[in-house]
């Protein structure tokens, strides 16, 4: 917290103002049972102690926080106003970054009962915040890609053809927690044209031999991200479903091996681009090549043209690459990286090349 | 969303601007598989056809939301300005209704795409949007509630002394999905000294012969909530703990009867209160006496000191006074009412009086 508070002065900001969310979790350890209208807000900023501010009722919770101690809580009650309670931890003229995922409604009473205040967005003010590991998180991160290959490794042993899509999800979903993660975050099965929607997630198409498969999948292990790609293919693959897969091969390779301290974000994705643009299927990789992870599986920084950010050892993020050709088939390759002194360490170690399933 | 466009129109606004999350599940039936930091926008407006925009890697999931075919569809590329995306589909200096829970990171990218234009939080300026629930609403509610009412007969009937009260809460979560729901929102278990907390989950206590249980659970089924409270006794309760019961159900009671078209919602917490602090134990009520529910499981209109809102039929809320007396125990009984051309509707009919477990 007094680092973060730091970051926010020197960012010319007054301090920052977080609400219930991975930001909070990340900062003092707080993670209210629910996310709801009821205003819980931490106040940081560089010229006095943390301020909890936090309904009434949901006191005992935060005070059992482990961040707990090192803030001064204050509480307001239903039918008081939170935002003349809030008003009173803040500057009348500040300039504050506020958490991105908190809720308008918050935002728009902060506006209202501070007219002078602004506000920016933390992951635009301040979008390195928790975007830099320290090598105990990069750890952690190292685990949950290490229990996802684990996944991987078992998935390719069940059985494909003749099985609907969710039967694999809900397979890849159990061999997850197995293999150590407390949450599933997303089980993407996308079989023949389903795989061409980058963000189709596992539906009742039964897969049939003679399918490229895409499997996407990720969650949380002690309290940081997994999100791992590959794409199989149900018996043997057509010579242009193997063309389209090592250029996406080839593309997520460059990319990764791009990777250094000082390189700006938007240089990753030009790299896997510029493979794919000059195979002729430019037109079909149609999202950007990457997010960070942490304690959320997506977050800043994000690999994508425009994201000028230089890549800082310990910086955490997927490269990712894809093609999709619409009504037929997608390919798509992740591995999770790191930045470090000097050059790239992945965090998944399963084979990119394209494994062949029953 | 015609209506809702009309509603808005009538409240002086241009128009409504949702995002991902109930209310956008409510008005055109899309629900994002993800929540994330990409813009999706529901534009409605009296003097056009309802606009969505969205990424366009989410493209094809939006357009097999049952609601598509209603709205015209635009898109923002990775690496576009959703912002400037979004400012071509709003009048530059319109007055707009914003969603609750809409990421304070799109309210300020908005904020600055167009300076002139103005945000009101949904809730604040139409919070009435949901809250009236037509008749097949209603019955998806009492639907919900007498399957909520079906696993409370149920789990009167496991054992309660020396089992965690995360083992009793596991057993209300599986009696809540057999009995239909396909999401449980809460299971809270809180015995002995843990009923003072209102928002209490449930630990790893064991619970004992001798103490007071409050049980509090919901959840979704059939994309509409329940949510009931009773509070049950292992053994025989002493002197005290039947008196605060007592004084409870009396609130709880008298304020249920007090539901009728017309009246503001403030009332029905004044008269739950006002039997309590007669009562002598009015410092012990800490929280508000309701909450509207529908898709959500907490929603306008809500019961509580400052909301003048007349009810009006249709309306569908909880009704759940309590008294906490830390350190000791807690008594909480909740049911979800639905007010009437005349009068009340109860959605749950389990009985009030303290039951005793084993």
């Amino acid at each position: 917290m007094r680092r973060a508070a730091l970051d926010a002065a020197a960012a010319g900001l007054s301090g920052l103002l977080v609400t219930p969310g991975p930001d909070m979790a990340w900062l003092c350890g707080y993670r209210p049972t629910a996310i709801t209208e009821r205003l819980t807000l931490l106040v940081l900023a560089q010229d006095c102690d943390p301020r909890l501010l936090v309904p009434a009722l949901e006191r005992p919770d935060a005070a059992a926080a482990p961040g707990a101690g090192a803030v001064r809580m204050s509480q307001w009650r239903d039918g008081q106003d939170p935002y003349a309670a809030a008003a009173g931890l803040l500057r009348p003229d500040g300039r504050y970054g506020v958490a991105d995922a908190t809720w308008a409604l918050h935002l728009l009473g902060l506006q209202e009962a501070l007219p002078l205040t602004t506000y920016r967005a933390l992951s635009v003010v301040l979008p390195m915040l928790r975007a830099v590991k320290d090598a105990h998180e990069v750890e952690r991160l190292a685990a949950a890609g290490a229990a996802a290959d684990a996944a991987y490794r078992d998935i390719l042993g069940v059985r494909f053809a003749g099985r609907r899509e969710a039967d694999v999800a809900a397979d890849l979903a159990r061999l997850l927690l197995e293999h150590g993660h407390s949450q599933v975050d997303f089980t993407v099965v996308g079989s023949g044209p389903n795989g061409a929607n980058p963000h189709h997630e596992a539906s009742d198409r039964v897969i049939e031999p003679g399918d490229m498969v895409v499997l996407d999948f990720g969650g949380l292990k002690d309290g940081y991200g997994s999100d791992t790609t590959r794409s199989v293919h149900v018996g043997e693959p057509s010579a242009e479903e193997r063309t389209v897969h090592d250029i996406v091969r080839v593309a997520q390779e460059a990319a990764v091996r791009a990777v250094r301290p000082g390189v700006p974000c938007q240089e990753i994705d030009r790299v896997a681009r510029a493979v794919i643009e000059e195979a002729g299927y430019g037109e079909y990789f149609i999202h950007r090549t990457g997010h960070g992870i942490g304690v959320t599986t997506h977050e800043p920084p994000y690999v994508v043209e425009g994201e000028t950010q230089p890549l800082v050892p310990g910086m955490c993020f997927s490269v990712e690459p894809g093609i999709y050709l619409p009504g037929r088939f997608g390919v798509r390759i992740e591995d999770i990286v790191t930045c470090t002194r000097d050059g790239v360490r992945r965090l998944n170690g399963t084979p990119h090349e394209m494994a062949v399933v029953e």
